[in-house]
């Protein structure tokens, strides 16, 4: 038998236990927040017929669609996104109650070039409520977009939020014609990355007059507090049927939040966003961090279209997605991250075969009081047993050994500054909890 | 465009709101354990190379490993089980600090015959231990079983304990050569089930003399606890090498289950027990409801030989899975499921467009008391909106309507009594608590 190399496939990884850490850490605030404001979780499976997944993501997107053959010679695909799959429940169940509120957090896959950062597997956590029209939905989806990102620990971002229909009235503004909404909106969508001037130098050599572009760039002008921005805004736009609603939903938006006590300095309204050319219809939001140049962290909008497409009805929908790995690496970046390389608090020591049992019973005691407790298994020198410790990041070390067990006692090291003492096996889980710093009881 | 029918595929399934909740719930605890005994979180992409994942699982099992090329012509195959990608794992990973002690929670795919609660994609929760050859880590593995059983909620269950090298003495003992020790181990795995008699008809049908079989069937009478078991177990088998190594082993396991106090009634020496044709190499465990007639909840055991198999080492390895649809099952059939349909605990009524401010007050106070609330999104009839509550399954419901916003309270229902009451505002957290039986912080 030939040896096989144990190669990954270009574009996938191993999650490790060290990057594990942190994206369970993330996901459990996400999910805990996702269920605070009502949303539930659902699962799909990751592969669809094919038909399903094809036809709605447009050409250069589809040719990204893994597909296989079952062994029924079925055309399957492994799912490249989760709002596909969403459209493909929702019309496969009729009489769901609605608003139907749920959350999904799993895996796509997308055959992608592969480059720095970009996976062909990664997670996607994905918010969304269907069958709703009203902007309490929408203001909701920002009031828990910022809260997660303050509870995950980033203290300058902001979630910026526009409507579709506010750039459409824009357009018309503008005397284009709205068939060229989406050619002008690829340009404008570039303004915060390459800055207006060379927006206006695409747009011209696109064909746009200096007068169309000079509207279009009018909105980019205003600052202030966002009903300030959103009453500038009316000024321009008001009297265009469609930019009088889009005006009024982003007013009702604002309310919302402000009638949530959210952090006004986390919400800031931006005239020019267009969240590329997805099939956004009404609200849109994305979030950015405010001191760095990451891209954007997630975000999302209003989506009246396609969750009807397999039922050929209109079903109004919102949602919103949080983006794991950049989210991972912008704590990385910004040194937020605080968690260690490993879960595991304490190591306890096997001294030798006759301490054993003590060995065992001490770190059953830990498991009991709630601690992550690691056995060392073989009763090799203490100094390969510490370093084992050292070198995954375990913090504490307890050690039982002849006299500790005849004094009933144990020896705790501290493994950040080298510091033992002796504790009596008496106050072991008070010494313990102080050490960690946190209540005894936390199974 | 034609209609496209939203249909899975077959042997496909999505995990419902109701689903999920109790998955969810079981997966915490057994993660939380799984971490409580030092184990980590490891996670491995779905695609892997076609010739890491075939030549391993024997031929008819490799028949159900979905194939796909990807759009370089490479051939992939979507993973069959956690086992082969551990192996990889740690073959290109040669410096990795062991024991390496992972915990593995991720779906499977195999092109089974689609059949009632056999899916083609399902979840594997394993935990494994690399790098080590002592007992403690079987005991440990034992032990953590029987907490999360416990844990989850079962009150009749008992993991069974046996080893490999049992079992081969036991073939020498009855003179039969080991080359046809899978074949005696195939008849005698179907004990439990289908009765000695049978197992007996079946070895006679296979060409063993009486004489042999009953040797073999010499260890199923042995009852008692589990050390006097082991005790006559070394009776027939002591002198044999491999009878004596084995019985050590599990009598190094059972003392250490006693020092780490693991309650002795779950814990069950079964000497025939066989656990399939797997590659295990060692002691074996599997845990059964005791009084119901499931098939085991989940299992595993020592595997010196396959980890190293990328490697071309041996690596000691031991580990256990656990088979959380027949878990969730189990808790169905046992009626233990107290979860409900929603993770969702109130609903706020949105009583009129005028009140919406004082509803989204009140649905944000809730939450930013750790409740999972939900607000009603249109200002519909009261009746709609309770309905709703009730058929989700929300136990509770506010109303903040003119007469209560004037008052500064709120009108609060018990949706499982029917019982209503008025509760003033200053109060709202504390009464909450008490209706949701918990402290008022949670999140």
């Amino acid at each position: 038998m030939k040896k096989i190399e144990p190669k990954l496939p270009k574009g996938m990884r191993d999650l490790e236990p060290g990057d594990m850490i942190i994206r369970n850490r993330v996901l459990t605030l996400i999910k805990a927040t996702f269920e605070k404001y009502g949303y539930e979780p659902l699962e799909t499976p990751a592969l669809e017929y094919w038909e399903i997944l094809t036809g709605k993501y447009g050409q250069e997107a589809e040719r990204l669609v893994y597909h296989l053959t079952d062994h029924g010679g079925r055309h399957l695909g492994l799912r490249y996104d989760l709002t596909v799959p969403l459209a493909r429940y929702i019309a496969s169940h009729q009489h769901l109650l609605k608003p139907f509120k749920r959350y999904q957090i799993q895996p796509v896959w997308r055959a992608e070039k592969p480059q720095k950062g970009r996976y062909r597997e990664f997670y996607q956590c994905d918010v969304d409520a269907v069958g709703s029209a009203s902007m309490i939905v929408d203001a909701e989806l920002i009031a828990l977009t910022v809260e997660i990102f303050d509870a995950i620990g980033f203290k300058n971002f902001e979630t910026r939020v526009n409507n579709r229909k506010i750039l459409q009235a824009m357009v018309q503004a503008a005397g284009i014609e709205s068939g060229r909404s989406a050619d002008v909106c690829q340009s404008l969508d570039k303004f915060e990355k390459i800055g207006w001037d060379q927006v206006e130098s695409e747009l011209l050599q696109k064909g746009y007059t200096r007068p169309q572009i000079s509207v279009l760039g009018e909105l980019r002008l205003f600052s202030g507090d966002n009903f300030t921005i959103l009453s500038d805004v009316e000024k321009i736009l008001g009297g265009i049927p469609v930019g009088d609603e889009g005006i009024q939903e982003l007013r009702e938006i604002l309310e919302c939040l402000a009638a949530m006590d959210v952090e006004q300095k986390h919400i800031k309204l931006r005239p020019t966003m267009t969240r590329g050319l997805d099939y956004y219809t009404g609200p849109i939001f994305e979030t950015f961090l405010t001191d760095r140049t990451f891209s954007s962290l997630g975000g999302g909008g209003r989506y009246d279209g396609l969750v009807g497409i397999f039922s050929r009805e209109t079903i109004p929908a919102s949602g919103t997605s949080f983006g794991l790995d950049r989210i991972v690496a912008a704590l990385h970046e910004i040194g937020q991250e605080q968690t260690g390389s490993t879960t595991t608090e304490i190591l306890v020591v096997l001294f030798s075969t006759e301490l054993k049992s003590e060995a065992i019973s001490l770190v059953s005691r830990c498991r009991k009081a709630g601690f992550r407790s690691e056995l060392y298994y073989e009763p090799v020198k203490l100094r390969k047993q510490f370093s084992y410790a050292n070198q995954k990041g375990i913090p504490l070390v307890l050690l039982i050994g002849d006299v500790e067990a005849e004094e009933q006692a144990v020896q705790l090291k501290d493994m950040k500054n080298g510091v033992q003492e002796t504790v009596p096996l008496q106050n072991l889980e008070e010494r313990l909890s102080e050490k960690l710093k946190r209540g005894k009881e936390r199974s």
